[in-house]
């Protein structure tokens, strides 16, 4: 079992009978929801699940778990995703599957979050990975415009093809390194420039939003309680 | 001629030879850029617009006018657009055609702005015909909650046929009541509150947004210039 599968799978013990669960995106979420299938069919376990990508979607459905539209469903009992870098102050960086607002969404209407990861994804300050920020198709280069102004430095996600990236609500994604900005390691007034830019749909930081983290590396598996929620 | 169409072909003198121009959507609007083709047609009129819509886009099309993408003009020299309600203070608002944002978007590209509508949409105190508020399709129920908690009474547009009306963006527009928020008469603070809500893309609040009003009702034709702008 590779570390990912193991954190995946960890986070599964957490979802109880008869739960509303959202279910995160990317490379280890997807063993969480593998397990999770195998448990709805072998245990009989019976959850609803909200989904935050049509990728997850496609996954919960071939595996017979029942699926509910987060529309109808206002409050969840546990949320668990994956998260692309953390810092030991639970900053957390998401949107690297371009499923950001989604997941926002859904882990906002969760009364507990788990975040599960390799634990190469733990760092002592977050930067490397950049930030993805999900922007409108139209005008967006005067989005670009502004964050470069405020020492940021955009890139627009493209696909292998060559073709834009766009995500599942029809947007694009700006990779963004963060930092040089001028806002240096406040990370809390560079979310408030972002979404106070017209043209800013969401960013893919996630601010002391995560109960939990489960990760797993090459000496087994590590869960971290966030002591400040 | 109608009082629309006068409003209309009255903002059209603005427009100089050689000026990249903001073109509006709605009735009033529809005037303006016919008035704009007839003088690309029969003068020569020498300019490039930037369209809110795609309904403007296609009538200018249709007339010859041409046309770049907003995210190839970085600065308009003017924007022509139509209003829904505006007050004396300035306090506009926008989207009963559903492309506030992309309206928004134009609006603040451009060096100057202009209002055109008939003399009936100026008011001593904006309310009566509501707030559009476009928000994304996925979790838009908790948007209403939440907007629902603050004493707005938001209503989700539908189209003739039944089926959810969707904009240009592909998003959902909440036309929601907000003369009994918590906020009062507080719009800066309304406008604060919903845009910092989760899954609110754009308001219609267009607030001291326009450098001129040009008017026409039943006495003809009123211009109002901003002091403050």
């Amino acid at each position: 079992m590779n570390e990912k599968q193991m954190a995946g799978y960890e986070a599964a013990k957490y979802v109880k009978d008869g739960m509303l669960v959202g279910i995160g995106t990317g490379s280890t979420a997807y063993y969480l929801i593998e397990k999770l299938g195998q448990r709805v069919k072998e245990e009989g376990l019976n959850i609803k699940c909200v989904s935050t990508s049509d990728a997850s979607t496609e996954q919960a459905k071939s595996l017979g778990i029942p699926l509910l539209d987060t529309n109808d469903a206002p409050e969840l009992d546990i949320c668990i995703d994956g998260v692309d870098e953390v810092d030991p102050q639970f900053n957390g960086i998401k949107g690297g599957g371009g499923a950001l607002f989604r997941e926002k969404i859904v882990a906002r209407s969760a009364k507990y979050n788990i975040w599960v990861c390799h634990s190469a994804k733990l760092v002592e300050e977050i930067g490397d990975f950049g930030l993805p920020v999900e922007v409108l198709p139209f005008g967006y280069k005067h989005v670009v415009k502004k964050m470069e102004d405020a020492g940021f430095e955009p890139v627009l996600r493209m696909n292998k093809d060559g073709s834009i990236y766009e995500t599942n609500n029809h947007n694009y994604i700006l990779d963004t390194k963060y930092t040089n900005s001028k806002f240096g390691k406040d990370y809390a007034a560079m979310e408030a420039f972002l979404k106070g830019t017209l043209g800013v749909l969401e960013t893919g930081f996630f601010l002391n939003c995560t109960d939990l983290i489960i990760s797993a590396g090459a000496d087994g598996i590590t869960t971290i309680e966030n002591p400040n929620k």
